[in-house]
């Protein structure tokens, strides 16, 4: 028997408590406690109570939730049936079936998990896309799992409880987020293609103009025909761009414009962009197959270079929208000695039809871009989606502190002049000023002394400086403080310095309008108003330059991180995004 | 007219005084207060009483004095007869016959050394050897200067005057260090011989065994022999070992153990070692000369291995004579892949012969061992020679730190496990806590983040740790105190750690009744006593397992820097080296 929310809502409590036992793993207080919020307009408003209750409940609370759960170790079992095809067969999914040898492994692990944290490993074995998890993720999740920090390993066994939750919960109401599983799948799908050297690593890897990026903009293409856009064509740069028409009485209708970027960093996630592509296209799909029309054109942009990977040209196809390709870029030439002009001729591109692709302000309502966050707040607040209140302005340097190398056993401290400590005072100064703002950030990425022997006091110290703040004024102060201290700090020790400014970007602001809109799409889902600036760049910066923009960031997994394999989200998440989107298309009055 | 010694000592105060005009520029008081330290039993102990006398004068005085000399720039001048080969001449002393491309660059380091400093350039242009620096060697001095701190580089503009006097000082009094000079010149040819590759470079490595190193073996025998050794052999690790026999009557005598290494790391310097061989070799000349016995052998080695670059086998040479060579060192591979058994055979050694070479301490009567300070602290103290209280005690691991990549832009600053933020308070931690001990010193000397990215934040930190202290209890405090707040970062900071030990080598404190024959030697020169501790392992540590051993240090120009081209020291310095062991050895009485 399934459930709906109406019934959850209107039955008495007893009632409303018996249908969701079973939830929390001998621990029905969670759910009943949350039926106090009561009503809830949505399945992701109920969840959130329940996390809510558990938060507020203390550690003695979470920690006694998960001693509750049986060991999953307890679930491995060594195959019955061991040959070479089962023991390679990496989707069978769970921990039945072991080879001998990943079974004593997972006992290990398990040991030194209860070793270290004193609590059962938990893991949401049905995983993000509810398809169930094969050994080898589960072992490498184990193993990755044992060098957590111990509260941040609490979080993240709570974490997987709640989705556990949320699978179990979805059953009881018989929901299933299809469109949410169609977004995921595009993905996976479109994680297949890769450049060549990668594939063989498994990793993924989809730079500007290879084959596999054009690969990719096939398959998009394909998708969106598929979808039903009326228009669906590769631009001069490569973006795809698929165009859902308003409705035909809507003579002189303006235009809503979305999307984001296909390309990826090397090694990276699959949804790093990707997932502002097909979110839209999940809902033109929705819109085309319902036979609806808005009053307004829906143009979703798969951008073609947003990660600077191949060519130093980031942002290249945003840029090229607002009118600013750099001519001087056709002259690059990537690791291979390919020029960009070389490998949009080879891509069938026109190089002099980019001027035209530059976007009239006029014909557009604005700019929309749906993110993964790439960071850890949503998924630390265990909340799906967040309202981004800004792109973050930054600046960076790359430096170099020389001091005097010199002999690690004959120089006193009080005489030496080391370049690796000078930078290390910095760092460290860094992280405090960067805390005070709040929301500053500020990154020491690449720390190298050249040459560097054990025995000899540092003489030169390589690095990077990364700052970022929410707008620009606030950005330039933390660089000035920063730049001051690096100077002090290099007075004070008797080294020198020098620091070239290698990039520096204007923060964006989103359009309040916009932000509104988003707000109150998340809203209306039941899901808790959550805003947050966005710590990256993104393709929404550019068309900031000449439209009123503001994006929607969904939760990452795995501490949220980014540019990375681990780069995960859930497809109920997914699901809440494209009913996100779908509401502000339905609200949009232009 | 040439004064004495004793005439200076004996003259009228105004007498004395008119003697000594003209050694500090416009700066005749210097040398007249000094004249009340009379009665000086050495010109060196006159020489320091001046720089005491400057160094008492406070900063002000130092100033006036440094802006009495004329600019050194006013001396450049552009030679009328230019030709290809005078611009290439780089012997020719002094800024006369520069190309105009030199001048303009002089005018320009001038102009910049002034604004930087606020006093003229100024340097002992005669140089360590007395025999006038090139101009390429004064413009490459000029240029490093110019990157000093300013407390540093006016400390280095009084020592440089320091210098300008003693070369005066010595004109004044007909007197010429040929002894220092002697072993000066032995070390410059030695340094002719440099492995292949190097020599292009203009840079001295003489590692184990390759055929610089043989060269550099025959070139000091045949320097013993000319020096009138009794017997002069290679041994079977490629040592060259000289005996000078005692007198005949003591039939019975028993054997002072001198030398150290003729190795050198790669672009080393060329005093490192040899100084050690050289000075106790022109002691021998000087007796062999004088027809002078001893009342006790005299061995001088040279050892063959010190700084292990060729192979992993530091001490291989010394730790042969104390019966520590390890046959498993014999499979070892070079870079080319040839194993040490392979090199020794093609040098013509006899691996057989090691065990034989291993001394019985009952023959000895102690070692002791004459080296560069490689550091800073008797050049700052203005003092040519320094007594070693002990070698230290040292220890060094391999360390890692890991926490968690994420992207620089989107981690809050409360929510990063910046990996290298943590090894950064680690290397301020062990500045303070060496510095806390005094004589305690503790470096990272690698520092890196692996495939660090400006936008990333460093999931990964490589680092080494090298401690040192005088004795070993001190050491293993300052090593566990490291180590447990290395613990306690990385708990705070939720990131973990593993740290490899790699080396461990027990203190060698000086034998009392061995540093009490440097330090009567010292004394008796008129050079003030000062005693310091060797950071700096040597091949005393060796022999110190098996007799009694005791260490002299000359001073180090260039801050002290050693392990490279910039070491160095002067004649005059070796020549008080020189009279010390003299003396140590006309004192020992056995």
């Amino acid at each position: 028997m399934t459930i709906t929310l109406e019934q959850l809502n209107a039955a008495p409590r007893d009632q409303a408590a018996q249908w969701l036992l079973g939830l929390y793993e001998h621990s029905d207080w969670i759910a009943e406690k949350a039926l106090d919020l009561r009503p809830f307009r949505s399945l992701a408003q109920l969840k959130h109570a329940m996390v809510q209750v558990l938060h507020a409940a203390g550690r003695e609370a979470q920690l006694q939730l998960i001693r509750a759960h049986p060991e999953l170790a307890g679930k491995a079992m060594v195959s019955k049936t061991l040959t070479a095809e089962s023991t390679n067969e990496q989707s069978k999914a769970g921990l039945t079936d072991c080879t001998p040898e990943e079974f004593a492994h997972i006992q290990q692990l398990n040991a030194d998990y209860n070793a270290k944290f004193g609590f059962p490993f938990i893991l949401a074995v049905r995983g993000p896309r509810g398809l169930g998890l094969s050994r080898h993720d589960i072992i490498a999740t184990f193993e990755r799992r044992l060098h957590n920090h111990p509260d941040y390993e609490l979080a993240e066994a709570l974490r997987n409880i709640h989705r556990i939750v949320e699978i179990r919960l979805n059953d009881k109401f018989g929901i299933t987020p299809t469109l949410g599983q169609q977004v995921w799948d595009w993905q996976e799908r479109l994680a297949q293609h890769t450049d060549p050297g990668y594939a063989e690593l498994g990793q993924l890897t989809v730079t500007y103009l290879t084959d596999a990026h054009r690969a990719c903009a096939q398959r998009i293409a394909h998708w969106m025909n598929e979808c039903g856009f009326d228009d669906v064509r590769h631009d001069a740069v490569g973006n795809v761009v698929g165009i859902y028409r308003a409705d035909a009485t809507q003579t002189h209708a303006r235009t809503l414009l979305t999307g984001s970027h296909y390309d990826t960093v090397r090694n990276g996630g699959k949804y790093d962009g990707r997932l502002g592509i097909f979110v839209p296209m999940a809902c033109v799909q929705q819109l085309a197959k319902a036979g609806r029309r808005l009053p307004f054109h829906l143009e979703v942009v798969a951008f073609a270079e947003e990660e600077g990977q191949r060519y130093k040209a980031t942002f290249l196809s945003s840029g090229a929208l607002v009118g600013q390709f750099d001519n001087a870029w056709l002259d690059q030439q990537d690791a291979e000695g390919i020029t960009m002009r070389e490998a949009m001729r080879h891509a069938g591109l026109c190089v002099e039809d980019i001027p035209a692709i530059a976007r009239d302000p006029a014909r557009y309502l604005g700019f929309v871009e749906v993110h993964i966050e790439q960071g850890p707040v949503l998924n630390e607040q265990d909340i799906p989606l967040g309202v981004v209140t800004s792109i973050n302005g930054s600046v960076r340097y790359l430096g170099e502190v020389r001091g005097m190398a010199s002999h690690a056993g004959t120089t006193p401290m009080d005489r030496r002049r080391d370049a690796a400590c000078a930078v290390a005072e910095l760092a460290l100064f860094m992280e405090r000023r960067a805390a005070k703002d709040g929301d500053s950030v500020a990154t020491i990425g690449q720390w190298l002394v050249p040459h560097g022997s054990i025995n000899v006091v540092p003489g030169c110290c390589q690095f990077s400086l990364d700052l970022r703040a929410p707008t620009d004024a606030q950005r330039d102060a933390l660089a000035r403080d920063v730049l001051a201290e690096l100077q002090a700090i290099c007075e004070r020790r008797g080294v020198h310095h020098r620091l070239e400014e290698t990039m520096r970007a204007a923060a964006a602001p989103s359009a309040p309008e916009w932000k509104n809109r988003w707000t109150q799409a998340v809203q209306d889902l039941g899901v808790p108003v959550f805003e947050l600036p966005s710590g990256a760049g993104h393709d929404a910066m550019k068309l900031h330059e000449i439209m009123p923009q503001a994006m929607l960031f969904v939760r990452g997994l795995n501490g949220g991180i980014s540019h990375n394999p681990l780069e995960s989200t859930t497809c109920d998440d997914m699901q809440l995004a494209v009913e996100a989107f779908q509401h502000l298309l339905d609200h949009l009055t232009p």
